[in-house]
């Protein structure tokens, strides 16, 4: 899909896009009313509650139920026997339900249904399991010690040649790259090899998982759950349940939140079971500690990064290993994070590697840009060091070596149009980089790059009689994508924003949609929504032609309006929508407008950011005290929820920098599973942050969007520790970069 | 639309149609699995309890609910006093909640939403209503009488001319005929005139009404109810809520039976006036009690006959006046009575007037072929007598005198194929018409007729990856749609039945569809299903022509395969569904197929019923010993449904001319709210009904489907009648004949 001739400078003025209307959703959220995946409810309903194992890595010998079975108010337990064999996707069901091992702390083993929370609660107790305990492993380079304790004896990595003779815990391995980095060593007049690490982040979302369940004997059942993308809950629901797609009709509730975190399934087939046991619905909330030891988080990362440059700032290669932890299966986003180390750079010599490696963690899950931040960590770290080594300004060393038009990427394809330089420009001309700093204050900054996701999408509008435009889409709406589509509608028919109502579909209701990710929706449900309108327009067109008894082709769709057109088309006044859609019974029936895609041209996004952070030097203490995000949104559509994405990208990526971290004992137990200790940055630790739109328009949209979602996070993690290196003269390496931690790099810098 | 060519005979073979699949909602219904009305709730939901009027007319002076308001529990209490002014529809506004005047027994006056049904069923009691009790009337003569009560002083009627110079209880006069009939009644050997009255029979639907609704100050809501037509709810509440059409998202629940009881609106707007007042989510369920005096039922009727016929048995001429009382407000079906009264017989002189009639009693409701049943039973009785009187046999008179194609309708229109004929030629040469008759039995026949609606639907599918078709209607299934529209899109993609799979869309996430009503949902979604099929089939054929390089046109469906077609098509595998359904991805995206229509071409459906039935000469109660349906369907999709249709229909006429009657005292309340008083007849009162389907193809529907629904519900107060006048010698005008009027009758007789 190309409309390079649609967003041509000055090939549209905007009538809705780019304005600020109230979000659709926020009087239900703010009142209560608005209903999230613990919020329904069926008669007959059973509480469901899990068996998680209490240890990191273990045999699972035996399960006894029978005293469950038999305790009051219990209609149904669940183990790995209640499911069959032979998946699509045997790792999504090894997570959901433990085979022969439990894997992680937290691993579900076995769930039971009863009457009431309290009598499922009680009754857990009652579940025998015979454990043997193994050692286990939960960081990512010890997982690669020679005699590390060993997950899956018959994995065979991918990508590894040779195959390693013995089994490892080496789950992929991915080479990106052009030129010939030995080479550009060679060539390079400064060369800065460094090691990173980051700890684990989980995406935090407020609200924890929960879904309401049926599923007859029949195999037809209805599934109520917070996701990102129901359609891929039922897919894999299919797959554990062995039942048909289309029998299984899913809901997406109202979400608070995902971040990447809601992409997959974890109680939602459990409950499925369950109810299909008991032939009643049963509900499985999940607590906090439940969501932190079994959902979630991203990857914790180990990278080398080895950069070369020319005395003049330019970059000769940059080389750079990346070693992710996918939790006990296989998966993490090294992949990602191989093919974004670089992107920010149009390089001759660029090499990345990436192992993905299994421990004894929860299975990762995708985290906004995931893969992205760590690699960017490493990199842009380094950059920030070679230019203080050149003695350039950060910036001008960037601007000098930035990716454009026509640079080959470092993971293959070559840019067109894109915004780097210009995020860069900006910032260097923005007030924040010139202001004074205060005492024990650095300023940092950082560079950041993410793909952005196209995809399927169905959408499917209605026109109702009263002249308002139903709007309902498959992708939940994570960031604000029912303001933006209903914008995007309102743009193309001419109707005001108000009078488009947009809402997520079940899956029964509308056609496939891909999940909700890689800042997807608003470009590639985009642009069926405005194909959609254009459909619709179309038939109101001809609609009109018929009113008027003159060629459907003699009409056009403008301002709201189907207009004759054409020398032959004769002397009608033009027609409103509001008047179209009042006739519509009597002129052929209903009018609507569909459209379904694959979407490809998802533009590329980048940003720069700025931060002040000040350290304490007495407690270690580093706190963000002022923080600019520059992005390319290619058009913001509505340009409140983009600079929200913004802010809160950084946000997370603040709290990933400082804080937030899985900390495990010995035996691989999660010590602090819960928002006490688990610390997300609040209102009160953070200043505003300051948000700049930039608009390179993305021609494989009509109205240019670029996704805006997750790009803000990138830079984050390299921005607050470069800052903080100009604030202590420390260069920090570990994240988060927590006051003990970086009073511990005081004190030894002393 | 006319399918002219795709309905004449051996046009096509069908694979799917005409086969008896299972039946989609079984399982869930027999389960209890199946959610109903009142089978939702939500978080901080209140229960709805509404304060009714005991008087059947009454001016109300005041209303307080002051101590209501302040009671514990109670968070809402609304009168007419919350509701605006200027609706578009005033009577369904004042039907919902009583203006200045109650006018029947049950009409509802307030209502409280509290925290429990107790605490607000305790505070009904607190509200304070000041009556001025008035006269009232309950019966339709005694309403026309020159001092009849008035219930609407202001009430100018309409198609009276010259106008009445006072107030009356007419709403409105409806003619219909042609022809000369005083010419034809003086061309006749012999006349026979006679008086039928009929009582009120209620749609009986097991489930009460019962809705859960939301509503925010923003104007957004959310309503969850049993209903035959969601869109139509959206429309009535957002009129009287004073919200616009698609700011309110209307489930429709399944039903639990409807009949054409549940077309409307009655507590959907009060809980969401009181959700709005409260904040909260808030349920109403009616009792049954609340059922009778306050929904449905169909009008009770007084209808004059007149009919002329030659010795030869030729009717010269038909006359008939009807008066049909619509309860409290206008809108009872005698249009539709004096439409369909003379139908069934082809005459050269026909006259029937109409009046509608306002009484004391709940606002009727649509029940199955609403009017045409009263209309029949006198029209067929009176038959039945000259058909005696000229020594004919019954079914031979009627076919000397049927409508057949070329006909001019006693209604305006001409018919085409009909199959009226065919069903008395087939009763006639059944067994069962010769079969000998018991003692004290008798058997009657008697034909009905039935319009058969169209009307606005939006259908739309999507083929699912696993090469499953979900299919989303907007017509709730009250008669197996569900299973009857699967089928047709089984046929048309070459699928099999089970893998699709049906389902209601929500207002929101589907385009307009009218009520399901007027046996329209199999004729009208079923041509948008079967036309949505093939746009998804042309789809699909697109994608087959891409993978092969070859013009979408060289492609056509054929047996749920894409193949090539055409000398230069090339020589290509054709490709199954499932094969293009597995790679929509890569060649397009999601697959669907939608259409959108104003369904016209709804053909007219007749029928001719046999009933044997045996009086018992001491009691007066006469038993229906075996009864037979011949009814044209144009086409049967799904036989056993069909049957089941045809079955439904003639139990619920049998009751309504046996027991079924609402009873008013002298001051006009209920007597009998509630089945153990109302007496629908169970399985033990009723032999198996037999049903013989006869098809004469529709050209309005691509496979010839007619409604099937209605018809079977029209003959059997006459068939019944003209039984019992056998059986017994006496001949019935007054419905029910229930055991204390049919032996007041054989005593009169002696």
């Amino acid at each position: 899909m190309n409309y390079q001739s649609e967003v041509s400078p000055d090939a549209r003025k905007f009538k809705s896009i780019g304005t600020r209307p109230l979000r659709p959703d926020g009087l239900d959220k703010v009142t209560g009313k608005a209903r999230f995946g613990a919020d329904v409810s069926a008669p007959g309903m059973l509480h469901g509650v899990i068996l998680r194992s209490p240890h990191a890595h273990a045999l699972i010998k035996s399960i006894d139920t029978s005293k469950a079975e038999a305790a009051e108010g219990v209609h149904a337990v669940v183990t790995r026997a209640d499911f069959g064999s032979d998946f699509d996707n045997p790792d999504v069901m090894d997570n959901v339900m433990a085979g022969k091992k439990a894997l992680y702390d937290g691993h579900t083993v076995a769930a039971i249904a009863a009457s009431s929370e309290a009598a499922a609660r009680k009754a857990l107790k009652l579940i025998k399991v015979e454990y043997e305990v193994l050692k286990g492993v939960t960081d990512v380079d010890a997982a690669l010690a020679p005699d590390a304790p060993i997950l899956h004896e018959d994995m065979v990595p991918d990508g590894v040649d040779p195959a390693p003779t013995k089994p490892t815990n080496i789950a992929h391995r991915h080479e990106f790259g052009h030129g010939d980095v030995d080479k550009g060593f060679k060539e390079a007049d400064i060369i800065i090899e460094r090691s990173f690490k980051t700890e684990a982040a989980h995406q935090g979302y407020i609200e924890p998982h929960a879904c309401l369940a049926t599923l007859g004997s029949d195999g037809r059942g209805e599934l109520w759950c917070c996701t990102q993308g129901h359609y891929y809950v039922r897919e894999l629901c299919a797959d554990l349940l062995k039942i048909e797609e289309s029998q299984l009709r899913v809901t997406a509730s109202e979400i608070g939140g995902g971040f990447g975190g809601k992409t997959t399934v974890f109680i939602e087939p459990v409950a499925l079971a369950l109810s299909k046991k008991s032939n009643r619905p049963v509900k499985i909330v999940m607590s906090r500690n439940e969501v932190f030891r079994a959902s979630g988080p991203t990857a914790s990362s180990s990278v080398d990064v080895k950069i070369g440059v020319k005395k003049d700032g330019r970059i000769t290669a940059g080389f750079a290993n990346l070693r992710y932890q996918g939790g006990a299966y296989p998966g993490s986003p090294v992949e990602f994070g191989a093919m974004s180390a670089f992107a920010c750079y149009d390089l001759e010599n660029v090499k990345t590697v990436g192992y993905d490696i299994v421990t004894n963690r929860p299975k990762q899950v995708a985290y906004r840009a995931p893969g992205a931040p760590m690699a960017a960590f490493a990199i842009e770290s380094v950059v920030d060091e070679l230019a203080k080594k050149v003695g350039m300004d950060p910036i001008e060393f960037r601007l000098k070596n930035a990716s454009s038009a026509g640079s080959k990427s470092s993971y293959g394809p070559t840019f067109s149009d894109i915004g780097l330089a210009l995020t860069l420009e900006t910032a260097k001309n923005h007030p924040h980089y010139s202001a004074p700093l205060g005492p024990n204050q650095g300023r940092g900054v950082a560079c950041g790059f993410w793909f952005n996701f196209g995809g399927q999408t169905s959408v499917s509008l209605a026109v109702n009689a009263d002249g308002t435009v139903g709007l309902s889409v498959g992708t939940p709406d994570i960031g604000g994508s029912r303001a933006s589509l209903s914008l995007m509608v309102a743009e193309e028919m001419g109707v005001e924003y108000e009078k488009v109502r947009a809402i997520i579909a079940d899956t029964a209701s509308l056609g496939y949609n891909d999940v909700t990710d890689g800042s997807r929706v608003t470009f590639a449900s985009g642009i069926a929504a405005i194909e959609a309108s254009r459909n619709a327009c179309k038939v109101m067109c001809a609609r009109a032609a018929k009113t008027w008894g003159i060629p459907e082709d003699a009409v056009v769709w403008e301002d709201g309006h189907a207009k004759p057109a054409g020398s032959n088309a004769g002397d009608f006044k033009p027609m409103s929508l509001v008047e179209i859609a009042a006739n519509a019974s009597s002129t052929g029936g209903p009018i609507a407008g569909h459209h379904e895609i694959n979407a490809d041209g998802a533009g590329v996004s980048f940003s720069t950011h700025l931060a002040d952070v000040e350290v304490d030097p007495e407690t270690g203490r580093a706190e963000v005290v002022r923080y600019t995000v520059f992005q390319d949104a290619g058009k913001a559509i509505h340009p409140s929820y983009v600079e929200g994405q913004f802010q809160g990208g950084a946000v997370q990526g603040i709290g990933w920098a400082l804080n937030e971290e899985y900390i495990y004992d010995n035996e691989g137990r999660l010590q602090n599973p819960g928002f006490l200790d688990y610390r997300i940055p609040v209102a009160s630790d953070l200043p505003m942050i300051d948000a700049v739109i930039l608009e390179v328009p993305n021609p494989g949209h009509p109205y240019g969007v670029r996704g805006v979602g997750e790009t803000s996070i990138v830079p984050p993690l390299a921005t607050v520790a470069n800052a903080l290196a100009a604030a202590a003269g420390i260069r920090m390496t570990d994240i988060p970069m927590s006051p003990p931690k970086v009073l511990k790099a005081i004190d030894e810098a002393k």
